[in-house]
């Protein structure tokens, strides 16, 4: 648990728990298979079947961050998560299994407790040893018993595009001109577009 | 530049670019405003309205990040970003002036010369030291100049929830509960639902 990686999943996500553990081995994983190392531009593209905790350690380790657009969200709810190196054309995906981090029946609305600043200190306490002992879990678990791991069909979208900006004719704010939609003969950003009774 | 938090940043995105600098500006003024820190939970909220390289920065500074529930993308094509104190019930919003950079009309050409590995050596580096020079522009610009900067309606969406995961019945992978369908009495996930016709 002291690898330096780990502690920079963690400084960057904010605090520790299971959910940044499980990403942080994904992404172990992950690059591992395809052998690569983080992403300074697009050469890699993660897809992530979660917007919980673990994407934040994807970012972080893969190099494939929401602000470069090699970082892809699917809404499937799943601790899923897939690596694609380009250069190669490979893409590997893996899958928390079900079985892989049992949760103590009382965990839930022990949570919920501690969440809604409804806990005493001994529960905090008890949750605090609780959390711990799962992300210990996490990090020194086997990978095939923690993820089911496999090659995939290779995940290759385009690189990122170069917009030019314009300015909005109502509001004057700069905006990426394939945004921009036409009213009236005149360019409007969205958010002036959908409040179109101020457009004259 | 030398700035440790501008270093953290950069290392995040995978490389320093004019883009990350607006973004570790725009989450330094948005935070000076409220006079609030990193987030280490959902304490903050953030806004971006743009999908570009300053969103990471935002990420890195705010802690308000894509894995935690507390970053929301709007997609308005705009440099602007916006940072909800939700104790406060307060929030700042920034949108990049139009006049903020002056763009050289030889550079988004140099730019894609690069990307596409066509530039010479000369062209590597003429574009390098526009986009240093811009860098700097950026990091020392005045707030006022850069940004338009004000105070705007509150924006307080509700904290993530805790949603227990249940089984999809075709694949076998653990989803969570409210975004498995019903398909022939048979709960499915996304993707599986998505491939009715595999189910039987």
């Amino acid at each position: 648990m002291a690898d330096e990686t780990f502690k920079k999943c963690v400084d960057f996500h904010g605090h520790i728990c299971p959910g940044i553990a499980i990403g942080f081995r994904a992404a172990q994983i992950l690059m591992d298979r395809l052998g690569v190392r983080k992403a300074p531009d697009e050469e890699l593209v993660a897809v992530v079947e979660t917007d919980a905790c673990g994407s934040d350690a994807i970012q972080v380790m893969t190099g494939c961050t929401f602000g470069k657009g090699n970082f892809i969200f699917r809404d499937y709810g799943k601790h899923a998560f897939s690596l694609t190196d380009r250069k190669q054309g490979r893409t590997f995906r893996v899958c928390l299994r079900p079985d892989a981090l049992k949760t103590d029946p009382g965990h839930l609305p022990l949570m919920e407790k501690v969440r809604n600043e409804k806990a005493t200190p001994d529960e905090m306490e008890q949750f605090r040893q609780l959390q711990q002992e799962r992300i210990r879990k996490v990090i020194e678990a086997d990978p095939e018993s923690l993820f089911k791991i496999e090659e995939v069909l290779p995940f290759i979208p385009p690189t990122a595009r170069i917009v030019t900006s314009e300015i909005c004719e109502v509001c004057g704010e700069s905006t990426k001109a394939d945004l921009l939609r036409v009213v009236n003969g005149r360019k409007v950003c969205i958010p002036c577009w959908q409040q179109k009774c101020v457009i004259t």
